[in-house]
């Protein structure tokens, strides 16, 4: 396939518009009793009227037979290979709860947990303590100070946490002082070459003084560190595709993944209808817009096949506002599937449409699984998306003479 | 695509099966009169019974155009990159009639040829004698001792035969004896680097014991050496994806692929009732199970059309023993097409299905090529297969957070 640097050197500026909108884990399975899955089920009628004009697929977003998380996922659609741009676990945390870092921090996951008088963990999860109490274990040890570095200790949820180490030199290549068991003593953080051997003093520095501060604490009374990692180094889609992009998301994770991906966040109110209102209002100043759907993988996370069908309902009554906007390339599809047979985030390829003036449209006339399959484009992978949608923007040039 | 690599993080253990049923050449062409392929005309309720509960596609398991070999088509279906893992001819031949190679043995294959008083080769096959005076011709040469090394000479079919040398520190990087035409003497083995200059000083001191002890023998006087290869470094099945794997195959050849893959050769009997009856026995010792159907393949080699179809029907009506252990997870499909109207293994892609509770089932209720052809899958590459098995046997992780 073409790299993000042929699609680069070929991408030019125009005035058209592109809309992704994602509805998370909207791909199904078929439910027992109908044989049809939570797309076929739904009563659709914008969805459906936009697949009659648009090019249909089905995308995998990682390859055949992979379960995505929802940062591959996305990053696929947002043209990224997932393999190689493969996003640390403390920098995912750090996204997830909307944090903003930048170039040379050093994130990580952090877990509370219990250690008996000798130090030995007995919980690793410390007994998964409410988020509530971990908030304030974590303004506890945000007075911690370590030299040549200033320390961020945020919490998550449950007994999760993001600690960010700011400063200059510093490095991610690290070992986790979590020993994965209980039984066993926390261990050191580690320097995987020596330009990281300041940065595992620092994380040294940080557990003894946290171990210190919580020591008598009842519900955690102590910290494992895993996942260290910086901000990937990855061109943005500003210079990739030369767009203003910018995302309108309601769930922290999502704003954080565009980020990543050189997009603004807009306010995205509430719900899809504050998204949308937020579309028409910043519709003029930027030329891409990646819009976040949640309800339907939620509802399927929840194994809620009912709950899931009128999520796709309630999606497709607020498509008006989106619609009225005539942006010139819309694309329709998900991260991943979310059957609400499996109950969470599953292999199966997405459907996919792109509606454009340009699209050289197919027969299909539904958006659903069985339909798109026999779709223009076939089954491809997600990377695929963005050169598509760029082309459909007539903002590619032609590749070779 | 991903690699195997990250399959083996994502893999876990479960107690579902995976049964993947071989049908070697099962893709055909359509018979001149009928304009229907040996699977469109053969009667097959269970192969048709089970496309129409599967998903169903077309797969090539080394690239477009390209006819495979056994070994590539085997090692395809198993999740190898058949370019990457290129098994050399001498340890091909070894494993094509079971014989067990251990690492650091060096294999190549032999022909026994004939050369005038000179020394001049006059035939490169020695008229290929027979099977039995192969046999004989192998015992003389077993006799045969060089330095440094244990000496076996096997014999094949006709005129091939295999020499294994087994010892410390051998190398297979070596030039043919084999100058590959009449007229010419045969060559000494080269080594290709020093680390190979012992082999090659093995090789060569072999050749002349052989040809000393050869002289004055009727039929074939000389043998010609190429193919040196020693085992393959491949990461097993059981390593990447943590399957306890059988293989039932009645044909040395695909038992010998299997093992180099890693997995157990289980007893086969002499036909497919056979293969089911082990199945049925071992059923619980294993979460993977190779079964390879040889049949259709020699028929289509034979060129008989009607054979093939007979073949067809015949492995059909034993499929009710396998459908009766109700595996989580079936595969039916082949190697390689082999169609009658080419009487040899051909680049067409091969019908392919994959029945589980979780595959999102197609229309497809036919196993056969134009039907496949609007399956779920689409035509896809056979190094996805196993996969996309795992997943529809929960055995596979999400990938990313």
């Amino acid at each position: 396939m073409i790299g993000l640097e042929s699609i680069r050197k070929l991408s030019r500026v125009s005035a058209t518009k592109i809309v992704l909108l994602v509805v998370d884990g909207v791909g199904g399975l078929p439910f027992v009793r109908t044989g049809k899955t939570e797309l076929e089920t739904a009563h659709k009628p914008n969805l459906d009227s936009i697949a009659s004009e648009a090019i249909c697929g089905l995308v995998d977003t990682v390859g055949t037979g992979i379960t995505p998380g929802s940062a591959p996922g996305h990053l696929s659609l947002f043209g990224y290979d997932p393999i190689r741009y493969d996003i640390g676990r403390g920098v995912l945390e750090a996204v997830g709860i909307d944090t903003k870092l930048v170039p040379g921090d050093v994130a990580a996951r952090g877990n509370f947990c219990t250690v008996d008088g000798k130090g030995i963990i007995t919980d690793r999860r410390a007994g998964r303590i409410s988020t509530e109490e971990n908030a304030r274990i974590c303004r506890i040890l945000s007075g911690i100070k370590v030299k040549g570095c200033e320390v961020q200790v945020l919490p998550v949820k449950e007994h999760r946490f993001v600690l960010i180490l700011r400063g200059e030199g510093l490095s991610p290549g690290l070992t986790a002082t979590d020993p994965q068991q209980v039984g066993l003593s926390p261990l050191g953080a580690e320097a995987l070459s020596s330009e990281a051997e300041k940065t595992a003093g620092m994380v040294n520095d940080f557990v003894a003084q946290a171990e210190e501060k919580l020591r008598g604490e009842r519900f955690a009374n102590m910290v494992l560190m895993r996942g260290f990692s910086s901000l990937p180094d990855i061109p943005t889609m500003p210079e990739i595709y030369k767009l203003k992009a910018a995302a309108i998301a309601v769930y922290p994770m999502y704003r954080g993944l565009a980020r990543l991906a050189g997009m603004e966040v807009l306010p995205a109110g509430e719900d899809i209808s504050g998204q949308m209102e937020s579309l028409r209002r910043y519709y003029t100043d930027y030329d891409f817009f990646f819009i976040h759907f949640k309800k339907t993988d939620s509802r399927g996370e929840d194994g809620d096949f009912e709950a899931k069908v009128r999520a796709i309902e309630e999606l497709d009554s607020a498509l008006p506002a989106l619609l009225d906007l005539r942006p010139e390339v819309l694309i329709v599809t998900g991260d991943h599937s979310t059957p609400a047979a499996l109950s969470g985030h599953s292999w199966h390829p997405v459907p996919f449409m792109l509606r454009s003036r340009w699209c050289r449209p197919d027969k299909v006339s539904e958006f659903s699984e069985p339909a798109c399959l026999a779709g223009g484009m076939g089954r491809f992978p997600a990377t695929e998306i963005m050169p598509l949608a760029m082309a459909n923007a007539l903002k590619l040039d032609k590749f070779g003479a």
